[in-house]
């Protein structure tokens, strides 16, 4: 720690210590934002893992007990858990306490959980978009969020020292920070992250009911493009079961847009159009070259 | 070069000279496997980059004049040009030279040059499973090869000592060579590496035909898992159009297949069958492994 962090709190509770917790408890740890983190787990297995990391002060299986005393809780368990979430932590929630979570889905994070807290505590809805494919406690670093972007999703009325606050958090962490409109951070989302996991899951299983010769040769031979895929639907299925099951609406829309423009590409394939290949390929081209100098490549 | 290779030609011809082409010129270079490469292109600003690179000895537009002399014969252009380049360049060809090629489809390979080959010539086709998504013979580099699998699948009667000195020659390059049959070689490509690009090539477009605000922020937020499909769909529009052309059998069987299991997951997630989409996520968990394992990732 070369200097003070832009934002401190007396006592942060993470609720679930997977990737993207256990990242976040490193930076806290590493810049010295809280004196205390306080670790909710549903295992003792996993609690024991993040106090073997040095990355918990103390832990429960108890969300209640957790925030007891913190300023601020960072909501970091799959999405489908947050009502429960919600309702266990409530009572427990002191004056004042800042709420916010990671979660891919916005809309249905503010259904599940704004309604849950008592007056008085604050809810700032967040979506780090950074990751990898793998999770648990072990597998996060600090380095995680450097260069990336957060979305803070905050309701009309929210207050604005609470979105200050969370949004110093990640930028201490290294990420840019946006505001967006819940609605509209899920359907962007839908196309940049949603969709392309929901494809790769698909087609990795799609080689992997291919006759048991053909498995090992597609493991062998992944090189020419297969082995990128394999290493997204590799992600954490719990997480990603409840994304799909959360943010349903803007999914079903974008695979359906997504459907017709690969139908279109199959009938020119049948049809010997190689015209219409070529001028396809040659326009996604410059996508990349738009992400390459946005530097997010 | 610390040690002699293991294998030598007197002239080896590159017809191409794109990423893979100016690639194996610089392991020919490296590690001194002949003393004259000849280098045909279309163009000749190409055929000048090569020469400015140094790796053309002599270059050409014209496939007759490059094979000229040469004992081995390298086709590293586009597959839909497969047969225009084995019929001009045939009159050239010496007796006894061996032709092989780098194309991404092998049994059109087979057709499209084989029957166009004069007597005592000898046709090894291949397919090295190497690259990245840039093109042209400034992209190359010789350590592209190394440690990936190349996949040789020479018609029944082949020059036993053709098929070895091709073998010896990636080898060379750093690649691990097997043997295949090509229609099975088309099939098991289709699923890693054809349908791979097909998809990427898809939802990028997918993404780019979004309203123009929307667009930005895809590039923006990439990070979620967009960017490696973008990273993918960059690939040669050229050289992938004729891929889909030449193996379109095998992609289209593919495709019907992936179309199946992404209606079954697209259902799931109307129904809100959290299960099923959780087991199915979890099964694919495995094939990533396997790619690990492998050494492959």
């Amino acid at each position: 720690m070369t200097e003070a962090p832009a934002v401190r709190f007396e006592r942060i509770a993470l609720i679930g210590i997977g990737l993207i917790g256990s990242s976040l408890a490193r930076v806290v740890r590493r810049d010295g934002i809280a004196p205390h983190i306080a670790v909710c787990a549903r295992t003792h297995a996993t609690l024991d893992t993040a106090r073997a990391l040095g990355i918990a002060d103390s832990t429960t299986t108890d969300p209640r007990a957790c925030v007891d005393g913190a300023d601020l809780v960072v909501i970091c368990s799959p999405l489908g858990t947050y009502g429960e979430v919600a309702r266990a932590m409530a009572p427990g929630l002191r004056e004042g306490a800042i709420v916010t979570d990671v979660g891919s889905a916005k809309e249905c994070a503010i259904t599940d959980i704004g309604p849950r807290l008592p007056e008085g505590v604050h809810f700032v809805p967040g979506h780090p978009i950074a990751g990898t494919e793998n999770s648990g406690p072990e597998a996060g670093f600090a380095e995680l969020f450097q260069g990336r972007y957060c979305i803070l999703t905050p309701p009309t009325g929210t207050d604005p020292t609470a979105i200050a606050r969370v949004e110093a958090l990640w930028r201490q962490a290294g990420m840019m920070v946006e505001r967006m409109d819940a609605r509209h951070h899920d359907r962007v989302l839908a196309i940049t992250s949603h969709l392309p996991h929901l494809i790769a899951y698909t087609i990795v299983g799609t080689a992997t009911d291919l006759a048991d010769e053909a498995r090992s040769e597609v493991i062998k031979f992944s090189a020419g493009g297969f082995r990128d895929f394999t290493r997204i639907a590799a992600s954490d299925p719990v997480m990603w079961r409840d994304v799909f099951l959360n943010n349903r609406d803007a999914v079903l829309e974008m695979l359906a847009r997504f459907t017709e423009d690969l139908t279109a590409l199959q009938r020119a394939i049948r049809w010997g159009e190689g015209e219409v290949l070529q001028d396809h390929f040659t326009r996604t081209r410059e996508i990349r070259r738009g992400i390459v100098e946005a530097k997010q490549a």
